[in-house]
């Protein structure tokens, strides 16, 4: 059986090593804030005082995991797994971040022998939890084979997108889907209600009928009762990931209005203030805001 | 049993007419071109030369249903139909038009006694010859109350809007939703193809997790193959249903950024002359020209 | 001399009429509240009590000129108009109107022998005061050829653009031209002000440089200080103006997406009712918003 | 006088350091091709081989100018310039660069006791070589008072925006207004063309009177005609530009929906190849394109 160190145990991070353990893997874990290690160091694993201990914990050749806050977290930790992976070893990459960064580090993985393997997820720390997420994953072929059996340990489905760093666009096309989702919705239900149609109303025959699938279901109820808690994930960080999709868009050459125009509605809710304690779905009122009501 | 004069017997008139006579109805028949006529005739139905004709054959107190092309072919039959209806009619409307042409024939018909029930339908031709249709409604209480089991012939599910003509306000909203999630889809998709992700791979897991709905099952397929064939509708159709949208989205003040994306990008297959033979959705070509691919 | 009835003596139509008086052209005038005519008589104009008496004044192959408030007034004069020009008549017409309506008018003041001669103008009332406006004129050869004397009596430069209705395009164009430079206005104002740039700075800078010219001069002032007093043109008048270059657009097949975002951003403040006392310019406020401050 | 050394002869820095020697500044000049260094040296300069032999002729407390083509490129100078400078040298940063370089360096050349004053410039080639430009300057009080002497001999306004960066910001805005200046024109054109309008009629009008300013004039004749040639600036330059106005805009919280509309237009006609030998107006095509035409 595989050694793993994993880097990052946050909402997410936490379940994916949790579902590791069980499953008989040997987990060595660190976090930058020391309170979260401890339910998994109970729970059977090994703790590291710094990502570079614990990944020269597992060693040459070995695998390390990373599932971090940002592109930045994840380039803080890229020299000391760099160091310790050498030959064969296997950076697999979890976090949301952006093609730019996913091709240096696995550029830089290269020159040593080592590979990088592309691995975001989808879906929310309860999915985590239930070991259900679904990983996309790219890298070269043979490190891919190789932690296909781990990935499967946290998601119910793998989906492969081949060689590169293609995974990570994959996640952040699957982010931007979703938030024009809630802006086609709020449009709608905006409308409708000018006219005197109940939103509940509106989303309950649309999210059972033509658009009867969880973004849908989940995101058009925050979106038609207005009720943006509790917090799925909060409108700085998924900016942030907004910010990534228009850096690829413009490195790839693919304009995305829509995609110009959510980010922008997330910009005013942190601008103002208003993001605190709500969640990012809340960009939503920006639409009902336009409107006068 | 009621009796109702049908007037439209295009793609979808036809079939719901049918499935009306199936299921018992006495109904007379109005098209603009006659040879949509003969095979209702030979399922039982009567013909009428006339929308004049038709609606005076149910008479004073009767149901007169409208499915036609647009708010100037719904206009046109108005009088004949406000005519003869009278006290205790009802025009039902499932056509899809702009509110303010149901708010018009409303109160016209408001002054003869006679009442207008909007209900437009969401489904494809061949989920209305499957009597599948979802039907919304809204008109006066005892009116939409008294048509109910006519729609029920028609549709697998009728969902009640209220008292006015709201149910048009939903039906637009409903193509305004499909419309978006082209846009997104094709937006997303090509992002990942400028990556090198394969834009079938991306739809397909997609749409068989996060959007695992009918909508971006059935459209995502058109725009991850960029294969717009065949019709289901043709752009220059569904823009000026974009148009209708955006008219009440001023006439309600409730601004809609992304319509007047998918408007406008519809114009510009139709300007261009490339709106021949191929589904509206073609429009995500739009996105794929933007960026060059 | 030319006999003309002009109707609608708003702020720019009363020194439009005033000044054909001074002139020397004889004058029959007409509006809707009558308190707007007596400064006109006392200038020397005859007053009619009604639009039709008004162009029955002048007569069979007459002129009638119409400065009213939009297309449904200026539609609502039309068949009096029509009634009383007859062949060789000329309708000239300089409110701020979308091209339908001026083809609708054209076409039917041609079966009557009579001409339409599209002739908005640019300039605000004190310009129209000094006689100074611009003056955009179209039509057919004849009937444009003999009112230009009379036209060069309101404006300091004629304009010609051709045989239809043209001039009505090109004054809607010029309308979309400065909400355009407005919001370009906010935006790069907005973008300095958050890196501790003085609006006022930025604005004087520019409006004296590059964009050294009347448009960027007087708008530019009320949005870099913010000032939105007092009112040249309300919100809700030329968000009217912006529908009308969106139905242009439309019937044009030409995307205009800037214009769709003044629009939206002039819904915006009507929807919310912040559109008392401001001038239209106040929309800059939107951008402020969007960006918190 | 001061001595200085001038990193960068290309099209706009060549005739900016021919101006300094005109007028009596000892000038070190250094370019990284170095055929464009004869000409310079021929009028007085004295040529460096590389940026730091160039700041260490003028050495400690000197000046050091730089007009370089990006961000990246000044970034590059920026050690070689911040060593040999030291304590209460001054970096001249007339590049087109971002807010975030011009404060990463400002802040690096602070810590040894050197000022960073930012001056960018508007104006091209041929307004350079007339000593013409407009300066924007901004930077600790005491350097930009000591470099305006030397700002005042390269053009005929110099703009002060404070203690900071903000000149960059400044800069960049103007950039933003011509592109949304060039947006406006082509969608206001556009329109009247659909409508029988001459474009060129339409740009003459508004070029004379509400629009009257260079702006207008020059790169409304490139829209009006369609003919984007010769180059003044290459798109994939100007969508650089847009790039910088779009961080800036993330950065300072400033949605700007003009700013991305004309970034994706840029982005289209590179991504298609459409950029060789066109002036960046040329984005207007899109909109034409847009509009089947």
């Amino acid at each position: 059986m595989e050694r793993v160190a994993f880097l990052g145990l946050g909402a997410m991070g936490a379940p994916m090593a949790a579902n590791l353990l069980k499953a008989g893997v040997e987990v060595v874990v660190w976090n930058r804030s020391a309170d979260r290690v401890k339910p998994l160091v109970e729970a059977g694993a090994t703790a590291a005082r710094s990502p570079r201990e614990a990944a020269e914990r597992v060693g040459r050749g070995g695998v390390v995991w990373t599932m971090l806050f940002d592109d930045a977290a994840v380039r803080a930790v890229a020299d000391a797994v760099g160091d310790a992976l050498g030959e064969g070893g296997v950076h697999i990459s979890s976090s949301t971040i952006g093609p730019e960064t996913g091709e240096a580090l696995a550029a830089e993985l290269a020159t040593r022998g080592a590979s990088y393997v592309a691995a975001p997820v989808l879906g929310k720390p309860d999915v985590a939890a239930a070991g259900k997420l679904i990983v996309m994953v790219s890298g070269p072929a043979g490190a891919r084979e190789r932690v296909k059996p781990l990935l499967e340990k946290i998601g119910s489905r793998t989906v492969d997108f081949g060689e590169g760093i293609q995974a990570h666009v994959v996640k952040l096309a699957g982010n931007f889907m979703l938030g024009a989702a809630i802006e086609a919705m709020a449009e709608a239900f905006t409308l409708g209600q000018k006219f005197g149609v109940d939103r509940k109303a509106m989303w309950e025959m649309f999210s059972e009928t033509l658009f009867a699938c969880p973004v849908y279901k989940a995101y058009g109820k925050l979106v038609a009762e207005e009720k943006y808690v509790p917090v799925g994930a909060p409108p700085a960080l998924i900016r942030k990931d907004f910010g990534l999709i228009l850096d690829a868009a413009r490195r790839g050459q693919a304009p995305m209005p829509v995609a110009s125009l959510v980010h922008d509605r997330l910009t005013a809710i942190v601008a103002r203030g208003e993001d605190a304690g709500v969640d990012w779905a809340s960009f939503a009122n920006e639409v009902s805001r336009a409107a006068g009501v």
